[in-house]
């Protein structure tokens, strides 16, 4: 369980995301979840894990008891959190306190009342004996050769209402032999220069070594972490994703990066920044929640371009329209393909897709001239990646690939006098020099039409079995005159390797959704390296 | 056009949602879109919208048309986007400036490089024509009678590479007329302390009135907008949701609330704060995208306490729990165990359409079960008014209210060989005695059960001849698993006079987009005012 990093001592990144983070509304636990992020948060380098309230819960106490035995921490040490002793007892007999030892964890954060309405509303005890259970708790842990971190629960508000019982907690905390005191803002309702002036203050007036915890209501606890880091705090923590209590915590994943690539400071061991989106995306794997699209550096626009005016600039220095290069955090930089694409920004995106269209001037311009009339028809590229691949591999090899070719479809929704509803859906078409007729009932239309497909083709390309469909987006195009708009349908298909997105366009959904679907399985043929039909 | 609004010109909240958060990928605005998210901008109470760049595209010119024609604004005025003029020209002649002027918008916001690299790379002309260019297109404009806004795209990267050049563009503007000189990072990868030093610098050093564009891409955009705003910038651009490029731009909602309840500053209209979360969310459905649950101020995690351990105190002093009265931005204190909300906006809303339902606490409390019940289901009732009415006027006269009696229905799409579509639908149902079987076709199964619904019943009841779908929207609710997710239709219509929405859920598009077509008829035969059948 030790932690054999290269990691110094004068900077901590503290991670909360299996305790603070966990109170997410919509996250749920489970130990083998709190196991699978701690691996990940070893990996990408925090320098402390806070594993959650052993006692409080069966569930943190086997995780403590399982990741001493499964876990070889690289990088991390793992902590325990819990409370100052309760009031009017000592800390060696206090059952909570106990269980902290007994979780074996070597670092321990303690929660502190540090608000005075808190003192008298919340633990009904007197400022003196708050003051005398941080000192005894703090004391006996130390005593026990624990590292102890004092989170002063409500820090900022109380400091607003009595900024010397405020500052006697942190004072108190760091005689006792609190390795660090942790201003935290609880609720989360401060602003970067008010942060920045306490934590310069209580700096100046205690000389206790401090740490920051921001929650996010103003939308500015990476602003405020990286505020009090200005101010002198040595220790920051935050959660991965910035899941957490009400609107989240403070990010893990852009307080590093700015630290290690704004502030020039090495927070993380060697190379492990680069695994940042990686890490991102695999901790929103396992809590069950989509990485966001538009997640500072990590999401997946974090680095798209529409390119239109400034994709040749793009192309010669792209530097001067991103503001890190984007391999440095593991992301990529993607053009976005959209009506205003110009030759250069095409001539890019085939780079991506691994086509070289580069010097064929009439090739570029044919792409450019059919993604544009497309997208005046209601088509968008940008979101649909597939079908553009099969459109530019279409111009390239003057001929759209095929691997079967439709005769006719139909689809049938019946609602029946009991309320429910009967959908069925037929498909005729030409595989391999086969005329094939099959017919499919399904929940709706779409999905009768996507399971009569299937039914056709899998007999002839059984590759089409792994085949998932994972999303499925209808959009009505200028929706000003009812249903007599034009429908684009967005579809995410799955192999369970990689994922990706077709699009289709007509003047009604079952028809789109049809275009869609061919897209889906042309482009899932190809990728499984199937040789297309003469 | 002109805005009568009580809000004073010496502080400026500029929302550009409709020009840089179309900028967002995925977002796609139609003409009717953009008309609607500037009513709820306006309602809201911002001074300005740059509702786009006229002439740029014919979709923008389109809007400046109509929304001059359309919208009556009460607060906010529109402005048009638009560049410097070409190099080696006049403003007077350059095709792109008359079409800002064309446009009608009495404010003009003009991008000019302030980047010296940019002005090389991407504008291809040397440091001198740029400062020209924008001296001359400032003051045509201002001769024009216009007001104009100056942005000084790359301004933080470009004020780094040659601050001289930086803070030549700044003063050319202003001594040109510029009425405020906009410094963007356009980039975003500033962080509040660099933004704050070189706002105070330039302020000092040029005097110009200066405003703040911040990208999002530290995730410190919000922050970075409030230390311009420490530094003496009095204008700050944002877009609702912080919709954006890459990851997104200084999201108007954290921004206007920080102002307002942080720093005591009055910048929207009296009583328009209190309209926040409402706006947010109904922007989110405009633009087809999930309102964020976990947005500062205005997600529905916002103020979700999880009770537990605090739950004696925080109904002794909620305030302790939360750092602002969350009703102050019109969302509400959520106890994620039991859910405190409903009754009183029941009645409310009760209230706003005619239906008394003061007092009778057992049929308020039936309505609030109905509507959790119905919104878990996937309904929405803030979207669809008119489903609400006859959900409340069900449950208030204990039965639906019923103008017909639907015993089956049935759609029909089929492909043909040369690609043409077939659509038909038959409804048999009984009205006023009567059992009716109406066949119709239509350009997709949604038109066609409309067109079908209609020729049986316009017989029985001719007021529906008025009746007009306007608008049509599909949203797939939990699109994890492909097409056997939960579809929620919202149509909107019209009988000349008025627009009502209505909303259907089933689990698939057809199924749903009927039930919102049978209340969309009802709510207008209600209206009509004509009497139920027995």
């Amino acid at each position: 369980m030790t932690a054999t990093s290269e990691l110094d001592d004068s900077f901590h990144v503290f991670d909360t995301t299996l305790r603070d983070g966990a109170q997410r509304e919509g996250i749920n636990l489970t130990v083998a979840d709190k196991l699978a992020i701690a691996r990940h948060l070893d990996d990408f380098g925090v320098g402390f894990i806070e594993g959650g309230w052993p006692g409080a819960n069966p569930r943190d106490t086997e995780f403590f008891a399982r990741a001493r035995q499964e876990i070889d921490f690289k990088h991390a040490q793992l902590v325990a959190f819990g409370s100052t002793r309760r009031a009017g007892a000592t800390a060696a007999e206090d059952h909570q306190v106990r269980a902290l030892l007994e979780s074996g964890a070597e670092v321990i954060t303690l929660v502190a009342k540090s608000h005075d309405r808190h003192v008298e509303l919340a633990l009904r005890t007197t400022l003196d004996e708050n003051l005398a259970m941080v000192a005894d708790t703090v004391s006996h842990l130390k005593a026990q050769g624990r590292r102890v971190f004092v989170d002063c629960e409500h820090f900022f508000d109380g400091y607003r209402a009595n900024p010397e019982y405020a500052k006697s907690v942190v004072r108190t905390a760091s005689e006792a032999g609190a390795d660090v005191v942790v201003l935290c803002d609880t609720n989360g309702g401060m602003l970067p220069a008010q942060i920045q002036a306490v934590v310069a203050t209580v700096l100046a007036d205690t000389g206790a070594r401090l740490g920051i915890h921001a929650q996010d209501d103003t939308g500015c606890a990476v602003a405020n972490t990286l505020a009090a880091v200005d101010a002198g705090a040595t220790h920051v923590q935050c959660t991965a994703n910035g899941y957490g209590e009400r609107v989240g915590n403070a990010n893990l994943f852009p307080v590093v990066a700015a630290l290690e690539l704004k502030y020039g400071k090495k927070v993380l061991p060697e190379g492990r920044l680069r695994e940042t989106t990686r890490i991102s995306h695999a901790i929103a794997e396992v809590v069950n929640l989509t990485p966001s699209t538009h997640q500072p550096y990590v999401g997946v626009s974090a680095f798209a371009h529409k390119a239109g005016l400034h994709a040749s600039a793009i192309k010669v220095d792209p530097d001067l329209y991103q503001h890190i290069d984007p391999e440095l955090v593991g992301n990529t930089m993607r053009m976005l393909v959209s009506d205003m694409a110009g030759r250069a920004s095409i001539e890019l995106k085939g780079k991506e897709l691994g086509i070289d269209l580069g010097g064929d001037r009439e090739l570029v311009g044919r792409v450019v001239e059919r993604v544009k009339e497309r997208e005046l028809a209601g088509y968008t590229y940008e979101a649909a990646d597939a079908s553009f691949e099969l459109l530019l591999r279409a111009e390239v090899e003057r001929r759209p690939l095929k691997y079967f070719e439709v005769e006719s479809w139909r689809a049938i929704t019946e609602d029946r006098p009991d309320g429910s509803h009967a959908n069925e859906a037929t498909v005729k078409l030409w595989a391999k020099g086969e005329r094939i007729v099959a017919t499919a009932e399904g929940n709706g239309p779409v999905n009768a039409l996507d399971r009569s497909l299937r039914v056709a083709l899998e007999k002839i390309y059984p590759e089409l079995a792994k085949l998932d469909l994972v999303d499925y987006k209808v959009r009505i195009l200028e929706g000003v005159h009812g249903t007599q708009s034009t429908t684009r349908v967005l579809i995410s298909t799955s192999d369970g390797t990689g994922e990706w997105a077709t699009v289709g366009v007509a003047e009604n959904v079952i028809a789109a959704s049809w275009q869609a679907l061919e897209d889906a399985y042309t482009y899932g043929l190809l990728r499984a390296g199937v040789a297309p039909a003469e």
